[in-house]
């Protein structure tokens, strides 16, 4: 809930030794501590417009419409411009129960595989709390990497062919064939902008030592 | 991952006894049981290629491009159509270590509040997970809920007139003002199609009953 901002946490019936031990237990988190308590679901939602149940049943004849997630999350924030909205979650081991189900408007379901339909309880709430909170059109965080000059990418193919015929792997001195076949290879490699003085830096100074070694050879 | 129907679970270096007491464990899931365990993040992409990191830091100067999960989903998808990728998770406490990052093409970041970004891994996982299998253009579940007609409003309507006489709430036989307001008040209900036999069983039972005693009592 706290990893996406979500504060109101409402709890029915809590086995209450284990709730009032996690929510008085050092480092408990906000949402915990000031989580409310509820003796029925009609006290919990009772501020509520719009009570809405998760369940992991998608067969049974169930008396409320189910609408799967993607579908669940712009209704419901469209009432949440307005009021509170109740998301309702069984326990771990039983889920909803049908009397449960008869406070909510309609029910939620997350699209699982059908080998594993039921989900953990935390995994379901994250799943369900992102569903609202994400925003597929927020701004990109970073940026489209940008990609060298064809300037650069023309130095990197020289050096390359240099460093080519000074190792011996080109027999003679680069041909235009050699030169056409080394700048498609060089252009696909889409060299990031920001690698250039590195990538310049290493092929310069490989270059740089084959032609000494070759000084000091031939001396 | 079973929940959203994934399967290769790939393990590096894990705490060897609880790895292997949990994948041997009665009970353990078929995506535990076929885990693979590898000794580093190389041979554990090795045949992949797109690795993406997962990480909630998101003002830490990254060597690599930062994808919100929603960007991150499509290319991922696309990628997933021809070849295998890899999702790469760090441990629940220290998360992946610059030298993991090394091995991604690229890192994901799940949208938080900037509160609280650092996630549960289990739910972490699940709302990547969630995040790839999403789709908004599935079917709907259920059927768009059918409301009654506008006869069956009508015969609610009379019925209810004729209670609000019968009870003493309206003073004299409904007049055409009384009936426009109540005509507009049920209309607002949306009764649904479904529901209709109920409610007009229930009414008609209401008003039979107060003729009957309204009769008694003028004996």
């Amino acid at each position: 809930m706290s990893n996406f901002g979500f504060s109101r946490l409402r709890v029915v019936n809590p086995y209450k030794l284990a709730f009032r031990e996690a929510r008085s237990a050092v480092g408990a988190s906000e949402v915990l501590a000031a989580a409310e308590e509820y003796r029925s679901v009609a006290e919990a939602v009772a501020d509520c417009t719009l009570v809405v149940g998760t369940t992991a049943v998608r067969n049974r004849d169930l008396q409320h419409p189910l609408e799967r997630l993607e579908y669940a999350v712009p209704l419901i924030r469209k009432r949440l411009r307005s009021s509170r909205v109740a998301l309702l979650f069984g326990s771990e081991k039983f889920g909803l129960s049908n009397q449960d189900f008869s406070h909510c408007h309609w029910l939620l379901n997350i699209p699982t595989s059908k080998q594993n339909i039921s989900m953990n309880l935390g995994q379901a709430v994250a799943v369900c709390l992102y569903g609202l909170v994400r925003d597929a059109r927020a701004p990109r965080q970073s940026e489209k990497q940008s990609l060298a000059t064809a300037g650069e990418d023309e130095r990197v193919t020289t050096i390359l062919l240099d460093a080519m015929y000074a190792s011996g792997y080109l027999q003679r001195k680069p041909t235009s064939d050699a030169e056409e076949r080394m700048r498609r290879l060089v252009r696909r490699l889409k060299l990031p902008a920001r690698d250039m003085p590195a990538w310049l830096g290493i092929l310069r100074q490989i270059l740089w030592k084959l032609r000494r070694l070759e000084e000091d050879a031939s001396r």
